[in-house]
């Protein structure tokens, strides 16, 4: 493959690239300024092989990780909202030879051992020399970007993302959602995130025009995508709530793919895009995949409520076989990493990658996920997924948020508990819980205790972190029975 | 990758597939239609590695071309324009241990000695038994196909085309169009040229609507423009010519791209497409290459006048330096054939195919095709490119048609000679050649004979094929000079 930035800025020179921070980047104008950055870092640090970046949704970043195209380096893309010593792990495990960070994050990397640069100094720092030899080729099993798992739980893991992977990624999307280079792509998941990140790549494989957004303000959001003619959308769950809100968003005539990611989507928000007339589509990716793999496509939605969607074209999914089908989820393809920095990736004899969550495909092929294997909870030998009585959970009227999980039980193995949010902090005695759940939950699925907290733990892009439930403090309990 | 016909029958079930013959299929119906006749064809040939077909732009043809993705059997695509004696010729080099062709032709294989059958048999014969496995997975080295290039000299060459190289082809197309799901294909060009099996791989990889056209009647043509709302079209230029005379086809506003290629595009028919504001890009492919790997968009066609266009994403190109920048035209990329049948493919250490075609790049990557190696005139040790001539020779008034080789010349070694028709059989006289040629070439590419001739030699396709203009009858001779 050749050098994607160099290529595409020669086959649609003209076209915009970028637009963001008031200013605007066309492919041409992407490739050179990408090629001074990188001709600045292949000065200043010859010997780099692998780098470590923190930024925000920026112009700046953006052309960063976009001059590392040019230079043989392993892009370490770090969390800009990880604390100094969540930051000084990571470094110590990707072994990163330089930080190179946005000013804003400097406290963050303040007390780093590693060599740190801001990147705006080294962008007006010192002349050009002309020796520098960007890279012409890659082989798509060259390391691209390291990116942590979001860590809900134990040690965040260093996941390698190949050119490979997202060259798949990207047109495994395409297959599936089609493109035209004429699409505008609004970009306002985080850049440190593969949801963000491959929406770069895929502007530089199809040649799209990348509006790039540095913080979520739901009224300018509805704005742009007006203003701008905006084509695809990605967000999660949380964001579309609150921009569903926003009637000049709703009024929108432009969007073809609302792309909803990092979180499952609930029936009722499913219901208010349907009737917005939103073409939603549900996606299932994960790092280790380099983004999406299986699509829930709008037509599909209501028929396979609940539902993570279909492989991609690319891409294979199977169920190691548990009980009632229900088993392991695998996945293969040309976008699963290679493996992890740190830590064996699981995978099957076959190429497989065992994800470690549980789950079903029904007889058309659409993909259930029913909870993270280490998640599933096995009471009085039964197993009890945390996810099904979440979901019933959720419907309870009084109750605003839940999370399930087993408590050690000298009876029972493991016990069913809930953390709930409760709608206005209504007290739990308020709410008639065993006549809501009775009809839906079978009486050993149903949670023995109740722990009332002020909000559920989630990480930047709204990931559940279970591992932090039992650190709530907790506003009142109430016994089952 | 998995099985296309067979993913895509998942991926999107109730979407028009094939729209032929006053039918359609969804891509389900697609799936089951070709299985079943994968079936017929597994068990009354079980052992069958390599076969050969020959059929139309019908619908049991292009079914039969999809049911062979459900099997591991090579497919020698036969042009349905051969004689029997050529027919023979190819089933011997490419020793197809079967015929399937369609009753249409069975005059041109009444006299083969290989085993054959009419298509239609086949499927009306027999019950279905049930223990047949389809093919799963295909290696991207796996055969698919074999084309004959289409032999304007010499002996044909069997060209193996993989299932890499048809993947490769389709996704370097998309990523240079665009593409959606929803486009309809009109598929005008033969089935068995790689510009017409092309579209029915990408149909399977995209997801979008193919509507097969038997017989190209302009008008129908134009009027199904419009009805079908088709948004692509891939045409020679002489089809075009006919369908620019067509009021319901200039009228219409659903094409997005109408592609153009087997032969090179003249000034005043691409000044007639933009007086149309018709979406024409140019394409440059070869049997070789698995159909199209540069293309001239619209936008860069004027400027770029003459130009084959620039090497789509996955496609490198560059020159085998001669004199003055025009060299050997070399080709890699994932679409270039392993090899040939009969016969070795010319590759440099590199991996590049030499394709023996001249021309030279200009400084933004345009390339621009002077003519064939073997086409080259070496005339008092000066070269000359017969396309250069052609070209002025076309612009002459009185002038319809120019075709130029080299002639064995005692004292030039070769000297310049051409066959032209003229318009309404002037004599050739009567046309001012050298007042009209001088200005535009230097003396020694003038040629020294004019041959009149009624027309020139073509294929089905529309190239000219050289190697037969010394056989024609000469009308009127003019010797310069």
């Amino acid at each position: 493959m050749e050098n994607w930035v160099i290529k595409r800025g020669r086959l649609s020179p003209n076209h915009i690239a970028l637009v963001a921070d008031q200013q605007c980047w066309t492919f041409r104008e992407l490739a050179e300024t990408t090629l001074k950055l990188a001709t600045k870092i292949h000065h200043q640090a010859p010997e780099l092989k692998r780098v470590a970046v923190i930024g925000g949704n920026t112009a700046d970043f953006y052309l960063l990780l976009a001059s590392f195209h040019h230079l043989m380096v392993e892009v370490v893309i770090l969390n800009n909202r990880l604390s100094s010593s969540e930051i000084r792990q990571q470094i110590n495990i990707s072994q990163a030879e330089l930080v190179i960070y946005e000013k804003e994050f400097s406290q963050q990397v303040a007390t780093l051992e590693c060599p740190n640069v801001v990147l705006g100094d080294w962008q007006s720092s010192g002349e050009l020399t002309g020796d520098f030899v960007p890279v012409t080729h890659y082989e798509p099993s060259q390391v691209n970007t390291i990116m942590f798992t979001s860590g809900t739980t134990g040690v965040p893991k260093g996941v390698k993302q190949t050119f490979g992977n997202h060259l798949a990624s990207a047109l495994g999307s395409a297959l599936n959602l089609g493109m035209l280079p004429e699409d505008r792509w609004l970009l306002t998941v985080p850049l440190y995130h593969i949801s963000g990140y491959s929406i770069m790549n895929k502007s530089l494989l199809y040649g799209n025009t990348v509006y790039l957004v540095g913080k979520f303000e739901p009224t300018l959001i509805g704005e742009l995508v007006n203003t701008a003619q905006i084509t695809h959308l990605s967000l999660v769950p949380t964001m579309l709530t609150a921009l569903l809100k926003q009637p000049a968003f709703l009024s929108n005539r432009s969007l073809r793919c609302l792309l909803l990611g990092g979180a499952p989507m609930t029936a009722p928000l499913l219901a208010q895009c349907h009737k917005a007339d939103l073409p939603v589509i549900q996606s299932f990716g994960m790092t280790e995949t380099a983004s999406q793999v299986l699509a829930l496509n709008s037509r599909d939605a209501k028929r396979k409520q609940g539902s993570s969607g279909q492989p991609l074209f690319p891409v294979e999914v199977k169920i190691r076989e548990g009980e009632a089908g229900v088993g392991e989820i695998l996945i293969k393809g040309p976008n699963v990493s290679p493996g992890y920095l740190n830590g064996e990736m699981a995978k099957t004899a076959d190429g497989f990658f065992i994800t470690g969550d549980l789950g079903y495909l029904d007889d058309e092929g659409f993909l259930y996920v029913v909870g993270r294997k280490k998640e599933l909870i096995i009471s009085g030998g039964e197993n009890v997924y945390p996810l099904a009585v979440e979901n019933v959970l959720q419907a309870v009227v009084g109750i605003k948020e839940a999370a399930v999980i087993g408590e050690a039980d000298d009876y029972w193995g493991e016990k069913v508990v809930a953390y709930v949010v409760t709608q206005n902090n209504t007290p739990l005695k308020a709410i008639d819980l065993n006549k809501q759940i009775g009809p839906h939950l079978g009486a050993f699925k149903r949670p023995k205790v109740y722990y009332q907290v002020a909000a559920l733990p989630r990480n930047s892009l709204g990931k559940l972190q279970k591992n932090r439930l039992t650190q709530l403090t907790v506003l009142d309990t109430y016994v089952h029975e």
